[in-house]
């Protein structure tokens, strides 16, 4: 049995000597490696956080005290450590573990995350919610130096001070966003990790806390003015960004030493008010591959293999890598051509874009709002400005694509990446929104090309339009060229849908990733023996109810099948359109029902929202 | 002929004389007073920034400069002096100058806004823009301390040692956000307000910046030196956030001291790099009852007179209002009660609230994002969080919405002010969009009052359910009880449209503001001999169609109205519906069109979008 297996949970900890302590860590750290390996999943981050979370469970105790880890791709210790050995290897795989923290998985996941930046708000709402109800007990967010630069963490910092309630705020600090971190508060941030004053403050800190500790209980006014010494006069201590905003700072601290860290929390357990404690740790820590390749070990597929990341890049045929050369063919043109993104310059392939253009290209970290206001600024001063983005990160810019650049009518085109269901990654990451609030939005257009043809097709249009445009692309293999039935491959027009089939009674319409779909489902209806018609939106906004309606009239059933929520989505305003045209046939909608979609494989997502030939064949009036 | 009007322009601000320019802005500032008392408008804000608008007027160029005011409700100052003089009583006005900077008003208006903190990210993409196309122009975001503690500005502030491009931020400080400014960052800019280090650094800039100044054209390596020196060394200074982001400070400085600023400007448009000018100014500057009052003064109504700040304030049957005293109520019940708001405490009316529960009320700032993370902590903690929010400023949130409160099914409520159309704030304040983004998110619930009996029949409602749920209410007077035809008002089930009247034929569909307009086209019609059945949908998501399709069964004619973006929206999601059951009866969807709604006021919006009797009638089938 081993030790990680011995101690069954965080209690099994108390016991363990400093030996045990670093035994149990790295078979932590191989469970973790093996089973992300398999499954896929945030394997960097995770490493590098397992002392962390092993001296957080030594010193508080989940059953009162509230850890909340920020984005939650570096909680795997702690889900191991918290009554979840057992279902570890399902992590990731449908219906076993979530590769994030969810509060419905586990009562020591005290929020539910994936999304980055919100940990400290999440604990001040913990900790004001502890004081009004008169409760004790700690609460804890763990955040990282990359979701630190993000707007809603400021937001947060700043609030500290007029909430009045006590959070400790642990920064894992690696030094790394998902790529290089960015901006003047990494540099701060940098120069406070090496301080030498900082250096000597440890000790400081601990000769004036160790007396107070056990005063404590005896002696609480004097406990009380010892501590106020340890409010760290800038005369003292190098210039420093939180202490200027009340909240105390403390660090920086070796992460992966388990002795020091707990020490520190130990203090900081004592401590009367809101502090944040510098934690310095290496990303992907404990194998000389992920160390390496932190970058590449940061979010992976399953089967993956250490010797991966000597491999070149393969994922040359992905809808990433498409948007990505399509980019920088047009750049080669087009000299006003710039291309952002926010800290996913490797998740949406730009690497080759930025080596080729680094003045053209602009990493604004995890800052999406900033990104798309400073697109708007490049814009609105006469250059053409394409940001990559995840449609479910581009939920936090919905109001900047509405007021900075649908409104001015802006040429900014937003590259929607990961548009549609994400698989394993599970309910956060979805990108299955963007078509809803996307069309509600006047002066956008939004596309989705079938294939790469009409990919460049909608970048060469943008280009030339000078208008404000999304074009939506999902997860996975980009198909080189889909024709339509023998005809060379022609993009169709600018804001055309496009008939591929052309059969009669029932009409089915795809849109982007769906095309593939209804084209499947066309070639076994005519193995039945049914012609169906098959069109190709391209366009979700503006639709083109000129092509549509004529055609609609022409067929008595049609189907539509989309990759992102149906509420909000074309195929409700296709059939509200068919009504208030008062056209006679039949409409049924597939997509992504009303529901938060669970992790598992893509495909079986797909299954799932019935994104199916089989249920296709099934709304169509046919047997399987 | 006034001063304001000899001059014709900013170019005519070149000649003044010290004397002429005190002459001017007392004339500006009386020109500003007197039609935004009349017409409405932000009256504090622009009235504090008019010697700041003047002095960047003098020394910088609008022909080449590019100026971006942030939020823009304190521009009215650079409105006059930028060839607007003569339409400016038509501020607010339908088609008239709007109350914002509007990119397609003038070419002096560098970036359309409305919402807050836009102004720095923008000023970096001109600045980046400009660099990449080898131009030489200033580029200067005005911003506000309380627009500077919203992520987005803070995003950018970290931005802005990476991409290297120089702006010029001038900090309009006047110690308030739209009411008191909040947090840690407000404590430190006060700070920085009055260090007397500062204060001496002022006459150290001078005279280090004077000779550079004469020098540059000679010697540039010799300017390039002994600007290094101005790089304000921590050792000297009092600690400074901005100095620690690799932003050079400069301040503060008294804004409404027209030399002094101009002199400031100069050195900064000679000096090569990013830097902060810290300007201090009054709200409401120049005025006895606007400088005492000047959050009464912040955004005022058509025709308010300076007296009105000493009258009660009346507003007592807003839905703001409404809404207030329900959580109030709320709150006396339940002690998990807590409201949050975001620097709108004011605008809310949530006064009462925070006085009689200081405790439980929390105003997060502008910081929408933070907020609701915030909200969603309290509630994961097992409090009831309410968080009153305008509309169109929720879309900054959508995010959280979804990501921190749906996903994990937690107890907050939304309560969506001015939802709707809002009149003279115009395109950027319009509260339309909300229904086609909530209705998209899963475990959302979202209810519109038609009267302040279902406003809290809903409050109370959440409260007892514990769900994430939305309750949306407009702008203007709610009316506190619209009963069905001669029934004692009494609320209807939960998730339950309900039937106001019952007639024949044609189904009318109100939700929310549009329910009263329903009626009174039902009476309309009854008067023309046609009986219409009326339903007050209540529900916007689920909406009850366990109720809604037997009954549209019955009829011939269904025409919905809301107070919403079409596009999303409840009529389309209805239309929709019908289509895929096969229902008969035609339908007509009234509401928000796909184009952005300009300034006028709010009844004439509402004709615009066809919310009227008269079109209703049309549409019905009669004519008017």
């Amino acid at each position: 049995m081993s030790l990680l297996e011995s101690i069954n949970d965080f209690r099994g900890l108390y016991g363990l000597s400093e030996a045990g302590l670093n035994d149990l860590c790295s078979e932590i750290r191989k469970k973790i490696l093996d089973v992300t390996l398999q499954n896929g999943g945030h394997l960097s981050s995770s490493l590098g956080a397992v002392e962390l979370s092993v001296a957080l469970l030594r010193i508080f105790n989940p059953d009162v005290d509230k850890l909340i880890f920020d984005v939650g791709h570096q909680s795997y210790a702690y889900k191991l450590l918290t009554k979840r050995l057992d279902r570890f290897d399902t992590l990731r795989r449908e219906g076993g573990l979530a590769g994030f923290p969810r509060m419905d998985e586990s009562p020591y996941d005290f929020f539910t995350t994936g999304h980055s930046s919100t940990s400290i708000s999440a604990a001040l709402g913990y900790a004001k919610a502890r004081d009004l109800r008169k409760e004790s007990h700690e609460v804890i967010a763990v955040t990282g130096d990359g979701a630190l630069l993000n707007g809603v963490s400021f937001e947060a910092l700043n609030s500290m001070s007029n909430i009045k309630s006590k959070v400790i705020i642990v920064l894992n600090d690696n030094n790394m966003s998902i790529n290089a971190r960015v901006g003047g508060m990494a540099s701060h941030l940098a120069k406070l990790s090496v301080s030498p004053t900082y250096r000597k403050l440890k000790d400081y800190i601990k000769s004036q806390c160790a007396p107070i500790d056990n005063e404590k209980s005896a002696n609480s006014t004097l406990a009380r003015i010892k501590r106020i010494k340890m409010k760290l006069k800038s005369l003292l201590l190098p210039t420093n960004v939180f202490e200027e905003l009340n909240i105390s700072y403390w660090g920086p601290f070796d992460g992966h030493n388990v002795r020091e860290l707990e020490e520190v929390f130990r203090l900081a357990r004592d401590y009367d008010e809101p502090l944040l404690i510098h934690v310095m740790t290496r990303k992907g820590k404990g194998f000389k591959e992920t160390e390496e390749n932190p970058s590449f070990f940061h979010g992976i597929s399953p089967g993956t293999k250490l010797s991966d990341a000597l491999k070149k890049n393969d994922a040359g045929d992905s809808w990433s890598s498409a948007m990505a050369e399509s980019l920088c063919r047009a750049a080669e043109e087009d000299p006003m051509l710039t291309v952002c993104t926010a800290a996913m310059k490797d998740g949406t392939k730009l690497d080759q874009f930025a080596k080729k253009y680094p003045e053209r290209f602009f990493d604004a970290g995890i800052a999406e709002e900033h990104m798309l206001v400073y697109a708007a600024g490049l814009a609105a001063a006469g250059m053409h400005p394409a940001v990559c983005i995840y449609s479910t990160f581009l939920q936090r810019a919905m109001d900047q694509a509405m007021h900075d650049i649908c409104l001015p009518k802006l040429p900014v085109l937003l590259g929607i990446d990961r548009a549609g269901l994400v698989g394993e990654d599970g309910e956060t990451h979805h990108g299955v929104l963007d078509t809803a609030w996307l069309r509600a939005l006047p002066n956008m257009t939004v596309a989705a090309p079938r294939d790469v043809v009409d990919l460049e097709f909608f970048v060469r249009e943008w280009r030339a339009r000078r208008i404000p445009m999304a074009i939506r692309y999902p997860r996975g293999k980009a198909v080189k060229s889909i024709a339509a039935g023998g005809i060379p491959r022609k993009a169709a027009p600018w804001e055309a849908a496009e008939v591929l089939r052309r059969g009669n009674g029932l009409c089915l319409i795809g849109v982007g990733s769906t095309v593939e779909l209804a084209l499947s489902a066309a070639d076994r209806l005519l193995e039945m023996g049914a012609e169906a018609t098959v069109v190709d939106l391209r366009f979700i906004k503006p639709i083109d109810f000129r092509l549509l309606l004529p055609l609609l009239a022409e067929h008595e059933r049609v189907i539509t099948a989309e990759e992102g929520s149906l509420t909000g989505g074309v195929g409700e305003a296709i059939a509200a359109r068919m009504k208030e045209e008062g056209l006679a046939a039949s409409i049924s909608c597939v997509g992504v029902p009303d529901r938060f979609i669970s992790h598992a494989a893509r495909a079986e997502q797909w299954k799932q929202c019935g994104l199916s030939v089989d249920n296709i064949i099934e709304l169509a009036g046919f047997k399987k």
